[in-house]
């Protein structure tokens, strides 16, 4: 199940310069970038944890985007 | 300007196993994620006029997720 709908988009897509996307299109793009924030919120868990917190920060979520 | 709310993220986190996320770590992974969301946005777009198509469509997202 999904947590992003699919709106926010379209309207990525259209600022990028798309004319048009097709809806296979825009759950594609959802699914890929959904997959993407996932992986970022386990890496952002375990470094919170590493630093002694049960909250997950801005500082775990900066941690987890370094290569 | 964020087009894809926060709280989505809040789900997706506490799904992955987040006890509690501070409000610059959701705008922090909302962030991220909208800048990846788009680079694969322009990633796509070049490969569907590569196409020679106007419309993204899935197969645009699937290349442009290709390392």
């Amino acid at each position: 199940m999904a947590e992003i709908p699919v709106a926010p988009f379209e309207r990525i897509l259209k600022k990028a310069g798309a004319d048009r996307t097709s809806e296979d299109g825009l759950v594609a793009i959802r699914d890929a970038t959904e997959d993407y924030a996932k992986s970022l919120a386990k890496k952002s868990i375990v470094y919170a944890k590493h630093a002694g917190r049960k909250t997950i920060k801005a500082e775990d979520i900066k941690l987890a985007l370094k290569p």
